[in-house]
């Protein structure tokens, strides 16, 4: 009988005995314990380990009752000898060897689209690292609610829960979830849904491919604000469609003729993406006459709607919408946490029945536990708390970025912003605002640069988007004095 | 103030302290209670709902805590007045009020795809209620590992664990489920592969939509089984490719030359879908010789593939892959649960990294928190635990179906299985599946018609499939002495 000696560490967020479970795994898996072999004995591992002996009897009994171990009686515990060849050679195999990487030859004769070719928004890697992080579009992790993550997550996690998202539900979203978003966080946009107009998504953005994928082809016009998002660009262009520029001014899309020619567009009519402006009545009731008029499905981003620090936030396009041409996305990605991926579609119940046929074979469905636990997040009112915990910070932020940016950069020009999580600024003419972040980067400063908003062969480059939904409240005035030395010694 | 009567169940899976809270937001955000409302006091609410003042404390509090209520000391609680109208106003507001349903417009003209239109195969409602439920590709709730999926899934909601995962990884993947799976998973499929080689997926669906949107258009031909997996052939049908049937035989796949005129072929080597045969050596070396010559792209559907009960798993034709022609499909949702999907692919580095990008603007990256707790359920070793304890429920089911069927269809053929988890049936010739699906079913058994798995304007009506991950035991000779009556009235 061997030794074995295993790293236990005191200290860890993992239980010793998870601890002691993974080692033990390993070393039988990995062939470092032979078929049939012996284990020490539980009193000599947990005096050799530095554990109790009841961490020691626990795991063993755990391991035995998985069928990695067997227990003789009077004798001790053993490597289970029918464990299959297969299953402990497996991870030993891997070590030193790795497989071929050829470029295989149907490779570039077969690939029908580069999607790595797209241009998109690159972030700097640990981002998190810098002292002055005005990054754009990510959770503040310091903000996300823990204990009622976990609180929920142990609540979708109850036998009868798990009974109910284990099964693959085909084409179906969770009740619970549908049910809270349709009562609770779309009237607050001023939404009236029935469950058969809502389709939950992986996020905003895969609630856009899904609408790219039914209605844009080859022979389709897609209009797209520009300056505007690009990943929203990105995936009507990979379904072929011609992408039609609409130009943007300070309130936001332009409604005009223009709009005839598009099969649909996509708007961001809460805070214009990049320049946050909020789209007035006015444009909003023209904009829904056109597309009554030329037949045209309206693709309303409602991402950071409730982000409004001036006024009530205007209620949703989708509210004033009578014909059901307009095709509403939210997220909670943004709020909650963008890893999760959950976001929510509005729709006539004609479309959404498409795109729950469409989204079936494209991936099924968002992942059953994930709906349930931010159903109960929702229910148990943590979403409600958590969105006026983050209007609070945010609009704290917002307001100590406005005067540091008076104050700073007074000639440089922001866009009246009333919400959102960041600025949008206009630099000096001659700035060159992608030079401008390469230096800030160096200098611990992240700033996105603006001209990848824009479409057009030669874009601005002045323009750039300073994000303060991840940066601590004092770093933003000295973040931005340092950001407005760089410009002023650049031009 | 007012005396508040909610309903409370003591012997509830959600705490006291859960329901109370849910009760109160209820309460507010419907403003029942009005804004600035004193709450009763904490005795008194506990006593009159008969729970501890402890809960009642506890629940106040942490409302308060968030922002829904404001405390007064020596006064009390009371609904905090800061709270947004528009935020209490949501639930009340859409109790009786729906919105407008019309069909828009736009709709039929704008639409490019009517994926609900395809052909599928459909499970009747509550299968579980049946007592013979023959049913295909649902795991056993019962045989879900609650316990150890809770542990990991506690191990992922750790303050480190939380950090990393409640951020955009915009197209990375969990680095330690990536690991797991190429050192722990692949190599008992006789796979090796770098972590670029690698990528995560929902589902093999999900792996099978981003090959087809990569891979396949108007101009391609796609190979398929015939009779085969109809989600794949609707998956390819909705770029537009042509499908070419190629026909299967009692060995599986025939290779011959009708595989030139293919760009790429979709094929499920370990078990056949839907006949469970393996493809043998031979055709696997011609498959890929085949695919070498003529540059087609070979993708390989390796569902079930460790469930063999008669020799040990075949490697994967991956793993005999030298040219990088093939890509690999493997999903956790049969074995851990379909609700979660899971799954994973492998291929050259190029076209990973293209199908990384595309997925980037698909859905960006299956869920962080839950690609964190199978990595978890994988270095734990509950993985093979349960691959184990399923590969033994399996083949004793198996057993007992295939006893089953020569007992009491004798003149039923059943191609030889030797895993997987269902048998393909031929019937009668003059056999109505289709029919016979709908007379048991009335009788409580749950079979699947076999017709939809063949393309073809008359396929055979005589072949059906029942699957047996999802019946008990005792239930699988008596259900199959039902259906047998059934057919023998029938024919």
């Amino acid at each position: 009988m061997r030794d074995l000696i295993f790293p236990v560490e005191h200290h860890s967020e993992i239980s010793l005995q998870a601890q002691l479970r993974r080692h033990l795994v390993d070393a039988i898996l990995d062939n470092r314990l032979a078929s049939d072999e012996p284990l020490p004995s539980c009193r000599r591992l947990a005096q050799s380990l530095g554990v109790s002996r009841n961490t020691v009897v626990l795991t063993y009994q755990a391991l035995a009752d998985e069928g990695l171990l067997v227990s003789r009686e009077r004798v001790g515990y053993f490597v289970n000898p029918e464990l299959s060849t297969v299953q402990r050679a497996a991870k030993a195999h891997v070590r030193d060897n790795i497989g071929p990487d050829q470029v295989p030859s149907a490779l570039w004769k077969r690939l029908r689209l580069r999607p790595s070719e797209h241009t998109q928004i690159t972030k700097p890697k640990s981002w998190q690292r810098y002292p002055y992080p005005f990054i754009y579009g990510q959770a503040d992790p310091s903000l996300f609610p823990v204990a009622a993550w976990r609180l929920c997550s142990r609540q979708a996690l109850g036998v009868t829960s798990i009974r109910s998202w284990t099964e693959d539900s085909v084409e179906a979203d969770d009740a619970l979830l549908v049910d809270e978003v349709r009562t609770r966080v779309l009237p607050r946009r001023g939404i009236k849904a029935t469950p058969e107009q809502i389709l939950m998504t992986m996020g905003g953005q895969n609630a856009l491919y899904l609408i790219a994928q039914l209605l844009a082809g080859r022979d389709t016009t897609v209009g797209v604000e520009n300056p505007g998002y690009v990943d929203a660009r990105n995936i009507f262009s990979v379904t072929g469609a011609r992408i039609k520029p609409l130009p943007v001014d300070h309130d936001g899309l332009v409604i005009d003729q223009r709009l005839a020619a598009c099969d649909c567009v996509y708007v961001t009519p809460s805070h214009q993406s990049p320049t946050t402006v909020t789209l007035p009545l006015e444009r909003r009731v023209a904009l829904l006459e056109q597309a009554a008029r030329s037949d045209i499905f309206v693709i309303e981003d409602d991402y950071e709607a409730e982000t409004n620090f001036v006024h009530n936030p205007t209620t949703a396009l989708k509210a004033m919408d009578r014909t059901g041409n307009v095709i509403y996305v939210g997220s909670f990605s943004k709020h909650l946490a963008p890893g999760l991926r959950i976001g929510y579609m509005v729709a006539a119940k004609e479309l959404i029945g498409e795109l729950r046929s469409l989204r079936r074979l494209m991936l099924r469905h968002p992942p059953t536990n994930n709906q349930r636990t931010v159903a109960h997040f929702i229910s148990g009112g943590y979403y409600d708390a958590l969105v006026q915990r983050l209007q609070r910070v945010y609009q704290q932020r917002w307001e100590l970025m406005g005067a540091a940016l008076t104050k700073y950069l007074p000639d440089s020009a922001t866009t009246p912003s009333f919400g959102g999580t960041s600025y949008w600024v206009r630099g000096p003419d001659d700035l060159d605002s992608d030079v401008l972040a390469r230096e800030a980067l160096a200098e611990g400063i992240v700033i996105e640069p603006g001209s990848i908003h824009f479409i057009s062969p030669k874009p601005p480059r002045n323009y750039f988007r300073l994000g303060f939904s991840s940066i601590a409240d004092e770093h933003i005035a000295p973040g931005i004095e340092r950001l407005a030395k760089l410009i002023h010694a650049n031009t």
